[in-house]
């Protein structure tokens, strides 16, 4: 027998199964997904996304999950330890079909050191999030990430629209790139200050954004026009925020909303004032340490001016790049008046059970998420973000592999939708069964101190019992695949999270099913959040009736 | 509403319901169970056993949990996160009816100071193994683990049986104690070194020893006389093994087997030479560094007389104690010469699913225990060393709380006992219902590099997803609750663990939850262990068809 090596990967399409349930032919099409050339980063390395999160061990481990999904029975479990098909044992219809656990380490020995000599003895892989749980639906996920995170602004501080409003933000890189489009598809106007004028010119190619302005006078006049318009508009300035943000401060612009996304959290990757774009990475190289005094000492100018405009009224938040640490380490004391994003914004949202909801059509064909899109508008009249964002996605978003969408779906929402999909199967409205799943970024499905539970109000922020809780609930309620991870987006040690997905193939069982999951997988960010102490989560837990016994 | 404090909490004996099912009744008996003053170390703090590990977080919780699990339908599913009840969801009758995570923090926080923090606050509490799990059964689980081991060691080296040969040992303690009993269990003689004649006598008012002899001479005597008849005798001698043992090398006695079971990983609990057991303890805390100075010369003594007996041919192993790691700081270079109790006696054990398989009779009768004891004699015919155990457990083991009996099984044999109790119960012939569960030191449920993952043959100690796969697999297979802890008998950062127990109700579901769970369980550890490469594991997948997808 040879080794199998590298080929070309992609989904089956179509109503016809190759294995022998939607349950199983499932999990073998989202698996398939994620090495789309499409989707993935690096298929011939199995690597997904992320750098380094993988979607299989190495290719026979690929090739022997490919061939047990085709085969598996529906009262049959495969496990997947790290990439790698472990097992198969006999369970029952209620089961999941696949269970996954990756990258996991005994926390002593949890350190990329220790990680990395596993894997390169082949013992373990880096899954990330939706890498190595086959979920992945490519760069949708950001784009609506971002929108979601300025809905929530939006909702917090300016009635529900970013109408009328300027927010001003440095950064159009691989993330930053999303927020002049997730501004204006909430209505507002972006200002964007990038000191590489490549990265502007490709955001306005791909239609992230709208215009370049020739300078500074150039991009105030056209941003403030548009404001007073109530006109949606991304504008991006060539500059050194660092140096710019200080003279809309001086210039008195009236401004609504600061964040950033340069890349602070690695000061050899942000620009200093003085330095030519062309110098920086010979300088930063040669003289790392100088470099980054230098760095830091702009960072704290820029964050300076971000707490200038907070004393004058505007909504300033750290959009997860580190910039108030490294600027307090540059010498600027108030570089934390400020809060970070997840809990000025996002945690309001967990409280919901709120989170990535996100669904992928088997058939392969874009009129089945079409028409799942007009379902989700019809099921949810009333939520103005969700539509706005439902038919910008609709327009905007190019689909990489299988169509999917992701929307933001709370805790007595995500049911719903669910079942309602399951029906379109069941009615053949859609032209195969589609799954349903999320990013492991939910509500109650992550212990992450750095970012989801950082500041969490009770000082809970490293207990990690909850994700574990998510995934043994989701393997209880009838997922059709759970998965536990370590590591993911903020790195080995530093969080433990869980996955589910389920697949709608319009049969009873299903909707049992997915009655279930999706209302037992976001139940879990409101009980999360009711433990420790929100009073939105409780809010949310009386008024739906959630069953939490220490409440009585 | 007072706050609830502690009160004496015994489980509920007979046939009568004091909950809606016997799947809830059963993890409300086991729970009230842990905490019987026969059972707890310190019940009134909720204490199991372990130092600090408990059964619920707090008396409130406690009191919440007993009162969800009286009213729970058997759709429900109660959530507990470290002790406390945080929510209760709808699943299924498959389902498990309680899923706990105990204990864990993300990896980077994973230190004693951070759970000691949180401890504090109230947001966590440590689970031990068994404790937070609800199936902790009594000191019987010490003496059948130390009974197993020597079991083993006569497997290895002397055809099934420590008949005729002679085990020399030191450490009267609360684990060493249960050295003496378990080596006549197994046919053999033994001679164990103590320090503390008050020790000594103790062993011998509960029977776990017979005899202390008046000197070494007399010891000797003694011992070599029953060796020759191959009569079981446990001997204990007076006196400190760095001398001890070294005496019984010179004097060229013909021993078989050599361990120790002094508190040798503690400096300052093993008696030096020339101190005097009077000011021990004394000494020890005024002069620390003096005494570990001391106490590491001695150790250094000791095992190199181990090291002289295991040249000669004996069967030497350190007992995890970590006399091996002392010895060599007191300057002896050839104290890894021998190796660990675990890759020498248990891996084996593991590699054929085995583990610690344990029972309670609900019913509160010792009579069921009785009848479930020669079911398994009738079950296992062939097994000597099993009847041997479970023949003297019948007439030494005193119960603690509800009867209970332990005895380590393997793959293709536990669910056999799980469908034999099933119908035992369902005929009448058991008074009531019985749970069937594990300690969390199984063949497949842990990760731990100091203790049950140490030197694994592929240099996987460290990864981490076998015990969160086993829970999932039991959540997925009908066990009727499960867990997942950190910590446990090495500590905060140094192991993750998981544990099931499924009621055994005379149903038919409880018998096909059984038949999947007391299959599937085991099966990990086969699997677990033919990923690492070993060939008896490898073996007992052939035999008994495990379907593992990497070999074909
Ligand atoms: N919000 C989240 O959840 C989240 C998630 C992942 C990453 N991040 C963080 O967001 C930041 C941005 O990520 P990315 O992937 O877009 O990074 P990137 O490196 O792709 O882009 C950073 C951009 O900032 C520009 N830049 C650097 N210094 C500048 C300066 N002084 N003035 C103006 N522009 C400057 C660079 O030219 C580049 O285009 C990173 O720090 C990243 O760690 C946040
Ligand atoms: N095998 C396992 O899985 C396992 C599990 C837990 C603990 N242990 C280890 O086993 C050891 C014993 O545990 P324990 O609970 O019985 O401890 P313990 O402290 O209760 O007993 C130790 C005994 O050794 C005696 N002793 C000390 N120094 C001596 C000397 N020089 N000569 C003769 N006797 C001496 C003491 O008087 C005491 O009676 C510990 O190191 C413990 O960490 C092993």
């Amino acid at each position: 027998m040879t080794t199998p090596g590298p080929r070309t990967v992609r989904a089956a399409r179509g109503a016809e199964l190759t294995a022998r349930s939607w349950a199983t032919e499932a999990p073998l099409r989202m698996l398939h997904n994620n090495l789309d050339p499409e989707v993935a980063e690096r298929p011939e390395d199995l690597v997904v996304y992320g750098g380094t999160g993988k979607a299989a061990r190495d290719w026979a481990s690929f090739e022997a999950i490919s061939r047990e999904l085709t085969t598996l029975g529906g009262d049959e479990t495969l496990l997947v330890q790290s990439g790698r098909p472990v097992g198969v044992l006999r369970t029952h219809e209620w089961a999941p079909r696949v269970l996954i656990a990756n990258s996991n380490l005994v926390p002593d020995w949890a350190t990329w050191p220790e990680f990395r000599r596993l894997d390169a003895l082949g013992l373990t892989m880096y899954g990330q999030m939706t890498a190595g749980s086959w979920i992945y639906i490519g760069t949708q996920g950001i784009l609506q990430g971002t929108y979601e995170t300025f809905a929530a602004v939006a909702e917090k501080r300016f009635g529900g629209t970013l109408r009328g409003t300027l927010t001003v933000t440095a950064g159009l890189g691989g993330m930053g790139g999303a927020q002049p489009l997730a501004v204006t598809m909430n209505e507002g106007v972006a200002l964007v200050v990038e000191c590489d004028p490549e990265r502007a010119r490709r955001r306005v190619e791909t239609r992230y954004l709208d215009e370049i302005a020739d300078d500074l006078d150039d991009a105030v006049r056209r941003v403030e026009a548009a404001k007073r318009e109530r006109r949606a508009l991304s504008v991006a300035v060539i500059g050194n925020a660092a140096e710019v943000l200080p003279e809309l401060l001086r210039r008195g612009v009236e401004i609504d909303i600061v964040t950033d996304q340069t890349s602070a959290h690695d000061p050899l990757a942000y620009l200093p004032k003085g330095v030519d774009l062309a110098d920086w990475h010979d300088y930063a190289a040669k003289k790392p340490d100088e470099f980054t005094d230098r760095s830091r000492e702009s960072m704290a100018d820029h964050v300076e001016a971000m707490v200038g405009f907070l004393d004058r009224g505007a909504e300033v938040f750290d959009y997860g790049n580190s910039i108030r640490g490294e600027a307090k380490l540059g010498g600027f004391e108030r570089a934390f008046d400020f809060p970070g994003f997840v809990p000025a914004y996002i945690r309001p949202l967990f409280c919901d059970g709120k989170g990535p909801f996100r669904w992928a059509a088997l058939s392969g064909d874009p009129a089945d998420i079409a028409a799942t899109d007009r379902a989700i508008l019809e099921l949810f009249p009333d939520n103005e973000p969700l539509a706005r964002w439902i038919r910008m996605a609709g327009e905007r978003v190019a689909f990489q592999g299988l169509p999917a969408r992701i929307c933001w779906l709370g805790y007595g929402e995500r049911h719903l939708a669910g079942l309602r999909f399951n029906e379109m199967v069941a009615s053949g409205e859609l032209k195969a069964p589609v799954v349903i799943g999320r990013d492991h970024l939910d509500c109650g499905s992550v212990a992450s101190p750095y970012r989801e539970t950082e500041g969490m109000l009770d000082g809970s922020d490293a207990i990690a019992d909850w994700p574990l809780l998510n995934a043994l609930v989701n393997t209880a309620s009838g997922a059709t695949w759970v998965s536990i991870h370590h590591g993911g987006g903020v790195g080995i040690g530093r969080s433990l999270h869980a996955g589910q997905v389920t697949v709608a193939d319009g049969t009873e069982l299903a909707a049992l099913k997915l009655e279930r999951v999706l209302t037992n997988d976001p139940a879990m960010g409101v009980l999360r959040h009711v433990d420790a102490g929100y009073e939105r989560a409780e809010k949310v837990a009386d008024e739906k009736g959630v069953r939490i016994p220490m409440r009585g």
